[in-house]
């Protein structure tokens, strides 16, 4: 078979791409083509210097005064603001907190007290069954807790006609952790409005992913993960972003000493502080903040050569090149596209699925595509646990990868396909953990 | 006036102290004496070159597969099991998860349902008006949302007398914040489960500071810090031990990937895990983690030694001759001792007040300490907001300080109110942060 991609063609493209000389800022690893950026960012540089620095002078030398003197008190709403820049929003809108699932925790309960208590006209929380499975807990927690009812879509597409006079919240990640699928903000946020729901959007497969107008769209809610796409490092700490029309209407439960409005007064009392910060609730981990900032810092860079547009640019042609290279080993092996196949209606990664014979095959082909040093990852098929094939995920993200890269990524995963090599004992193995 | 303490006694003191080598294994500021132990803990030699081997090379260089590979995944369980050996809990009972305070706001809301979501019988949590703020804070959330009452004692001698049938869950740090009151857990445990509440100990003061027996004193739920006596780092996460007998009958609201029962199954139903597990919320931070796991690897390394029996000795020891430096500077000047005289009713801390025209100065006579070298803190006098006087705090860490470093720090106390030090300009600033 000839090569699916021109290499020749993608290296030029390399050369002509002005965000290319950023790629410098991270450390990839030698050999290896790391496309899983969409479930853990790999390292900035300057991230261990940064650590080392926060561990040895401020925690090390500076100890507890490191508090004022090297601004922990108020990195979580640095960040934040750093944040906001990548996201639409403005300053002290968005801070950094806990992680994506509390954060979800406090602006559902926040959401559904606003809606009112007494649920008898507006019950439903509408989401999709397909959102994130740990999003559905917390929203199955809240309706548990408070006689709200969970409302699921089966297709994305379906969210505008399922809105109705019952729905309380919309509760939507805007690109699909599996599919890639990227909803309408704007148009579903407004329908939603119209039909007096509030919409909450879980961001965490698009901040640093694609651009977002949280303020254009007139969004109320957003959550996102900080080692994603932000390349915080694993577990990165969270996100909450409120629309300012709203946040001083609202308490969450969390009543921790850095919501309250006076932190250091040390009083008995409880009064939730003014604006994002109320919804901080104990001492953030500083450590893991610090490498937060570093991530967000890295991919702040980018401003100058055009930003969230030329990134999201950049990372449609690479997935549009992937996807290219799909349908090219597609007419010799069974393989399907489950993400969007048009580059504005995908988010930053492309899942497929191997039908046929194959599919049973799917978690040992990935293992033998990271064994070639191309790393995608693995996801169930089916949330309703049916028998739909599982997903290869390929995460396509501007600043790290090159065009060459994802040729060469094709070229390996075509000869997994062609030499069988998912029949090889060691791939065979079960699947611990993704 | 003559030395406060004989120094050269201390010496000696120092010279037999079987624990002295263990303060090499950590950082401490050179020329200071660090008595904040209590509020951050300083830091272990190891920490920083273990964060550079987890950032470059399982996050730098593995990425992804760091979840199986290094263990990441099951590293909030391996530090629980590692703290539960500090606690008097066993294997799989305690793990580290989310803050303090969230974990308490779990805790919180199990023991709740389990006295049954019909309050009208036992309706009170019962603490005490000078528990730490923030637990209070949690406590008055959980009432708000739950209908629970919350009732103060004015003093820790009053909780056995208030112990009545309509309590429903006793909340108290074993170890006050500011005196260093420690709570006969033992005894408040017994009487509290013969009145039929639960009883949820904080034990951000002593956990690591002072032997804890969770099991055997039959406690029904745990949490506590890590940035202090565990010397995790600024903001290091909090852990969650619940009692064997209820943690499987027991959830909280909190329902992240990590509490589900199959955290890879990625399915859309929430179900939560058996045991501690099921106490997870989110993706934990692991360079945070990562940064505990060497705080408490370090104060494990006493157990050889005697471990927490020894720390506690040698704390005693410490406290005391502190406390008898006080009771002589009280000759000359208006001071007195908050903390308890005697050291079995005493955490790991003392606290002091200065009184008569001295009082006003309080946060000035810190400040002049710590220019000094001498690092304390300083803590608003009253919960109530009456205008006792303010309080400094003073943390005797066993690992980390010499006896000879007490008599110093006396000295230095000495000197700034001989001298008035307290009165110069830059001491007389504002507090920021404490």
């Amino acid at each position: 078979m000839n090569p699916l991609i021109n290499r020749d063609w993608c290296l030029e493209l390399d050369r002509f791409d002005a965000l290319s000389p950023l790629r410098d800022l991270y450390t990839l690893p030698f050999g290896q083509i790391y496309l899983n950026g969409n479930s853990l960012g790999p390292l900035p540089k300057e991230t261990s210097n940064r650590l080392i620095h926060v561990i040895r002078d401020e925690w090390g030398a500076d100890l507890v005064k490191s508090w004022n003197s090297a601004g922990w008190i108020d990195l979580a709403q640095k960040i934040g603001n750093k944040i906001a820049r990548l996201v639409g929003a403005g300053e002290n809108e968005l801070i950094v907190a806990d992680s994506t699932s509390i954060n979800l925790y406090k602006a559902l309960y926040s959401a559904l007290k606003i809606q009112g208590v007494n649920l008898s006209t507006r019950q439903i929380i509408l989401s999709e069954v397909d959102n994130f499975p740990s999003d559905l807990y917390m929203a199955r927690s809240i309706c548990h807790d408070y006689g709200a009812k969970l409302q699921l879509v089966d297709d994305p597409g379906q969210i505008e006609t399922a809105l109705s006079q019952q729905v309380a919240i919309v509760l939507l990640t805007e690109v699909n952790y599996r599919s890639a699928y990227l909803h309408d903000m704007r148009r579903i946020t407004y329908l939603a409005h119209e039909a007096g729901a509030l919409v909450i959007w879980d961001l965490s497969h698009s901040a640093g992913a694609l651009p977002i107008d949280l303020m254009g769209c007139d969004v109320d809610f957003a959550v996102g993960c900080g080692y994603k796409f932000l390349c915080g490092g694993p577990g990165a700490p969270g996100f909450i972003w409120i629309n300012p029309r709203l946040v001083d209407k609202l308490s969450h439960p969390l009543w921790g000493w850095l919501s309250h409005n006076e932190p250091f007064s040390f009083s008995t009392g409880y009064t939730q502080a003014a604006g994002i910060r109320g919804y901080q609730c104990g001492t953030p981990p500083i450590l893991s903040l610090a490498a937060l900032e570093m991530g967000v810092d890295t991919l702040l860079q980018a401003e100058p050569l055009g930003g969230m547009e030329k990134i999201r640019e950049k990372a449609q042609k690479l997935a549009d090149l992937f996807i290219a290279g799909i349908n090219g080993l597609g007419k010799d092996f069974d393989i399907s596209l489950v993400s969007p196949e048009t580059a504005e209606n995908r988010g930053c990664h492309v899942s497929i699925q191997l039908k046929g014979n194959l599919a049973q095959h799917s978690y040992a082909v990935m293992q033998a595509l990271i064994a070639r040093g191309v790393t995608g990852d693995f996801r169930t098929g089916d949330p309703k646990q049916s028998r739909q094939p599982d997903i290869l995920r390929f995460g396509l993200t501007a600043l790290t990868l090159r065009f060459v890269d994802v040729a060469d990524a094709l070229e390996h995963l075509k000869q997994v396909l062609k030499k069988q090599e998912w029949q090889l004992p060691q791939y065979q193995k079960k699947r611990k953990v993704t």
